[in-house]
């Protein structure tokens, strides 16, 4: 199994408010949209953010338990400043986003960040890394 | 805020297991491995997958709430064949992952696909989508 990931997709309560904050509030563009389904954005090269109806998204993976919401896991979207750092989060909660974590220096990997959550529940970690880039190619270097 | 996701990390209970899953099972090369505490592979252009200790993963968010696991995600990863479906989640199964869905057409998306959990309860689905391609300057496109 190649190590690449194509679609990452959240259990979505309330599809109506993730369009209005990824569209809306952010300008994001969908590559797909279908009302009461699901929303699709690109959010990296070949890959795809999806926003599946909570309900579908159960009946989808088909195991008989519901999801019971988001847990366990952030989405990162690094900046080029601390400042950015603070725009972005003020950004974040102009659209909708209930902040969890102001900007502040982050207690790992020598980064400043803060944390946000989407009005479905999914956290977003806005950051500055000095020590991350993302060279020509694609690859991502640390250090 | 770009429409541009650089990172998703996981709470990992099991970090050693996660490593035995995805680089000694699947052969993925980490970008950085931080035994006790963080995991990266890259898993698309400028985009890294994290597996982070659990409770650090706690800590870094800081919100004072246990992630209690994952739930309400998948990653999917796209193959070229119905058959590389099924062999994709044969491999998987053999390097640890418990099969939730066996390869059968999906219900939505005009798919063929299965899902599996890793060893830390990350869903990935394994995918045949005919109506969908990536173009050589990294666009997704449907249909």
């Amino acid at each position: 199994m190649d190590q690449r990931l194509h679609f990452i997709t959240f259990a979505t309560p309330d599809l109506d408010r993730a369009r209005a904050f990824y569209k809306d509030g952010l300008g994001w563009e969908p590559i797909m949209d279908v009302p009461g389904e699901i929303i699709f954005f690109q959010v990296a090269p070949g890959q795809v953010l999806g926003l599946f109806d909570a309900g579908k998204f159960d009946q989808d993976l088909g195991s008989g338990t519901r999801s019971g919401g988001v847990s366990g896991v952030t989405l990162s979207h690094n900046v080029s400043s601390e400042d950015e750092v603070s725009s972005t989060i003020d950004q974040l909660k102009a659209a909708g986003a209930s902040v969890l974590k102001p900007a502040q220096p982050g207690e790992f990997g020598g980064i400043f960040h803060g944390h946000v959550k989407d009005p479905n529940g999914i956290v977003w970690e806005i950051a500055y890394n000095p020590g991350w880039r993302i060279d020509d190619d694609g690859s991502v270097v640390f250090g």
